[in-house]
């Protein structure tokens, strides 16, 4: 079990050309749906990542941020997954560290089948700010709606 | 683990004076709480029943009912449970079987004290609608909004 209340401040990036050291860096591939969203950013997230399953409560409002996270058994993960249906996507995720980052890559597939996007999370926001991405990185898409999970889960 | 994706016909009555049998009935003490819902009633509950724990996911639309429940351990219910406040309710239910019919009765405490609402369930439609309530129920409410639970924990 594992419970995270603080806020993260990341930046999101579309990905054009895949750096080279990919083959090298640890994988997952992750399934997710969502359950219930509300129309500010509150839900309910199932997601398997390899063999481990969860349901992650998550609240994104300005900046308050809440997010809480349980283990599920297979059988309860079992259960509740085909409420899910038509709001699910699926992706490969790539952790590769650059210089003191840690950056994450999601090659989707299904319907989002060709989107790439890489994911930063910094410790504070002058880091964040002065950010200077790898020249491999394309178009910054951080808090633009159409590259959320939830949009690309449910459109 | 339960799951159940049957439609349920029922009917719901505000009650003002209780039956005289209501002390020998089974009863249970009722907390739940509301984790995320959307406008159309597709939502996420949590429930403490006695001491059983559980989470429930919920679809009303139409006559489209898809109902998912599991149980939780008392660990993965207090790591969610925070994320309800200020969407929560608690009520005593009572279970009474009058003819052929089972009557749950939820007496509401906090917010709503003073409020008594009765449920019935029905087999099938002409059930239903033949039903003739016992001389101690009130007002019908089935389906008006301010008497859903949601709307009792929310507002």
């Amino acid at each position: 079990m594992n419970q995270k209340n603080t806020r993260e401040i990341e930046r999101k990036f579309l990905i054009e050309r895949l750096p080279a050291n990919l083959t090298r860096a640890k994988s997952y591939r992750i399934l997710q749906g969502y359950l219930v969203t509300e129309p500010d950013d509150r839900h309910v997230r199932l997601r398997k990542k390899e063999k481990q399953t969860s349901l992650t409560f998550k609240l994104v409002r300005g900046s308050v941020r809440d997010e809480r996270e349980i283990e599920l058994t297979p059988k309860q993960f079992a259960a509740l997954w085909p409420a899910t249906k038509g709001r699910r996507l699926q992706k490969v995720r790539y952790e590769i560290s650059w210089k003191n980052f840690l950056i994450e890559i999601d090659i989707y597939g299904g319907k989002n089948k060709g989107l790439i996007v890489a994911e930063v999370e910094f410790p504070n926001r002058a880091t964040c700010r002065k950010f200077k991405p790898p020249n491999w990185f394309g178009r910054e898409v951080t808090g633009v709606k159409r590259y959320s999970n939830i949009t690309l889960a449910t459109e």
